[in-house]
């Protein structure tokens, strides 16, 4: 089997020198283990992070062993009753072509309840469920809201756009990065507002698009974008910091937000917050957003690179912003 | 009487031509209002902003027109039955000698439930609830945190330290401006350590004092203190924001804070307030502080100054740090 190793740590902007791939035997399963043979696999920002050597809410990555994150596929072998061979699980030791896990830490999902097995990994997986409860739990969202969400024609941002539009928000605003991208946020899911963040300053054009302010700003990138946000947040607004990405790969520390003192006089509350620790809203995110889907009220674009030879460029494409919808990379 | 006046507006620093004393004639009060004679006048630092030509969330101070400010003194003509001739009131015209109040926007304190007058602008007043809601409702304060406040030798500081130390912190520090004040920190208000933070970088000093970390930061600084408390800050660490003194006076925005994307994997909630919107905590913040002042087990230090006329070089001090604890102007 083949699976992809973390090289060399990244300075900078990851390479095609940052990635190796390797062959290996395929691993047994012990006690309680399945053997998954991967479908899908997810490429995700927070896994930039995790090449540096920087301690975090996550190990980093070791250099020489193989990388991990979000993953799909069949069980072929199992030594656990209750994951059976044939089961479909999702699970986080993805970026190789099977995978040994235990039987206690894969979640199990019907094929059938899905439009695709890659739903698991995006709308109806982790990156759903982050938009799901960034927005109603961190950031407080209520109906009549105005929201703003950058990255909103990534995986989580093409969500929280669609939920705070199907939750009754008063006016939805997206960035994104390309013209594509935003007529894909107004014609396709309904944004009441979009802009490419780099036709003109994001502040000029987010003032723009929100002649009333902000209530929610959703972040999936910082830098100049939560500067923006902040300085058009109206009284009380709320603040979901989900993700930075517009400086992952920057090597000095970023100059803004220089405006935050402002949220003193706002009373402004920005929160950040992993999804790690909302596991408990699965079964709530299931029944609503899942009831949407079925009923066609909210729809995902998905991504989809083929081969796993293929997933160092398309993480690098998604740091890019060359995706829209989620990324998940096709295995054998 | 005499009155201060804004004569104009300062950039940067505020200095003596920013104010003008003047006279004027005693004012009438009309139905429903009070004439009130002033003991004692507060200076804050939030009435900085008030002399920028800028909307934020009280209207700025006019040129020409006197400034106005907590204050507290003595009815001498009254037109309210409910607030006679003869009873001591709060209210928000100071800077003057005399003031006309409507009697529903005065409160009526009682001279002998408190050491001197001058704590129901400190202690009692709108400080001591500052410390209290930020505290214990913005920053979720809870036994067993470890508590960082900065500016702690100043009003609302010194008052943060003491709930926390009574509440039942694990451990309480704070940074102040000079050896005298981190002194009286220590060996007068209980802090188990207080650092001078012109004496070496806010985040090395702070990281020596807090070798477990931080659970809550109340902020009154702002700038390289808000970047040291994000940098040592625990999971789920809470910031109440409620001042930034140290860019007041700045005429270039602050670059700092430049690790706030931290706040994602540590997911920090970050929460700017005024005290103007938490007033209805005001009985429970008079039962329980009034009662440890009662039974001597909260002290509160101030800095008086004597005079109208040496108002406006107390508001300079305040700003520059020259007070311990509250800063309240003597009239009269």
């Amino acid at each position: 089997m083949k699976e992809i190793r973390l090289a060399a740590r990244p300075v900078g902007w990851p390479t095609a020198e940052t990635f190796e791939i390797a062959e290996t035997p395929v691993p047994e399963p012990g006690p309680g283990q399945v053997l998954i043979r991967n479908v899908y696999m997810s490429v995700d920002p927070y896994m930039r992070g995790r090449m540096n050597d920087v301690k975090s809410y996550m190990p980093p990555f070791a250099v020489g062993e193989p990388l991990d994150g979000g993953a799909i596929g069949e069980v072929v072998t199992s030594h656990a009753e209750n994951v059976p061979v044939g089961s479909y699980v999702v699970h986080s030791l993805g970026w190789r072509e099977y995978s040994v896990a235990d039987a206690a830490r894969v979640r199990v999902v019907d094929p059938a309840a899905a439009p695709t097995l890659s739903a698991y990994l995006g709308l109806l997986g982790m990156t759903g469920l982050t938009a799901y409860v960034g927005l109603l739990d961190i950031a407080q969202f209520k109906e009549g809201d105005t929201v703003f969400v950058s990255g909103a024609a990534g995986a989580v941002g093409s969500v929280v756009g669609q939920i705070a539009r199907l939750r009754g928000a008063k006016r939805v605003i997206g960035s994104a990065g390309s013209a594509e991208k935003t007529r894909h946020l107004i014609d396709d899911l309904g944004f009441d507002a979009a802009f490419n963040y780099k036709d003109a300053p994001v502040r000029d054009q987010l003032r723009a698009a929100a002649p009333d302010g902000v209530d929610v700003y959703f972040d999936n990138v910082g830098g100049d974008h939560l500067e923006a946000a902040i300085s058009t947040l109206n009284k009380f607004g709320r603040i979901a910091m989900c993700g930075a990405i517009a400086q992952y790969n920057d090597v000095a520390p970023p100059a803004a937000p220089r405006n935050l003192a402002s949220a003193i006089g706002k009373e402004i509350n920005l929160r950040g917050f992993l999804v790690g620790n909302h596991s408990h809203r699965m079964p709530d995110f299931v029944a609503e957003v899942g009831g949407w889907l079925r009923s066609g009220r909210i729809t995902a674009r998905e991504t989809i690179v083929d081969g796993l030879e293929n997933a160092p460029e398309a993480f690098l494409g998604l740091l890019r912003g060359d995706n829209t919808g989620k990324m998940v990379v096709k295995l054998g």
